[in-house]
């Protein structure tokens, strides 16, 4: 009881450096845009999730996003099933990758804000440096994002 | 308009044989349970997303499962990320599975209906005939659902 930020319980939640992103509340139960699993060297399962912004300009078949989407990608070490050979299963989670639209805050990265959590703590300024050259190098045609709606 | 089940523009959902499950409406919004990834000779990534019963269920980590709770598995081939190298994302659809909890109609079969279909339509009997034989031998012991709730 020193003071600080806690108020009626409520504390801010943890945002990234650069640009200000926090995860999400309730992202957990957002709709599933897709999975996918990441080979050496992370050996991770991953999906990714959106908010109905997202979902409906997935769905509209239409670019850029328009502000207000956000998507949060999931992510697990994968380890074999102990019941099941053929399969591959989410063991411990590993980060939580958030992209939120903002056209106008986000203007010189091509609208996104991009937060890197662990353990619900962003990653450090280092980490989140890397974000927007390698998503502008490889999916500016998808207006910079990787994960199309799986069919 | 040779009469059939078409009523107002509705048709009867196709439901699987032996069990009569249909596929649920909405499902696709369904909160995620977890991805997996199956090897060889499927190559497949899945999801399987839950209706709230079963999440409920599956937070309060109590067994087994009640009446009403349904679990659906998606699945795709999978395929090469064509912009990242590492990574293996959901090509064309396959299968739609569906567990629904109902300890009385499904006496027999440890409370569990199955449904497997492809292109929105059941397949046949002998596949059904299948489901149950393998999730008694494999997962009695977690009220025969193989898939956990991703951390």
């Amino acid at each position: 009881m020193f003071g600080g930020f806690a108020q009626s319980g409520t504390e801010p939640k943890p945002a990234s450096p650069i640009y200000g992103v926090a995860i999400p509340d309730a992202y957990r139960q957002w709709e599933l845009i897709a999975p996918a699993l990441e080979r050496e060297p992370l050996n991770e399962l991953r999906a990714v999730v959106g908010n109905k912004t997202a979902l409906a300009a997935y769905r509209a078949v239409t670019l850029p996003f328009p502000d207000g989407a956000v998507l949060v990608k999931l992510a697990w070490k994968h380890i074999q099933s102990p019941e099941f050979e053929s399969a591959l299963v989410p063991g411990m989670a590993t980060t939580v990758q958030v992209m939120v639209k903002d056209s106008k805050r986000y203007a010189a990265t091509g609208g996104w804000g991009f937060g890197r959590f662990v353990d619900g703590k962003p990653v450090d300024q280092a980490q989140h440096e890397t974000c927007w050259g390698c998503h502008e190098a490889l999916v500016k045609n998808h207006d910079y994002v990787f994960t199309r709606l799986a069919p």
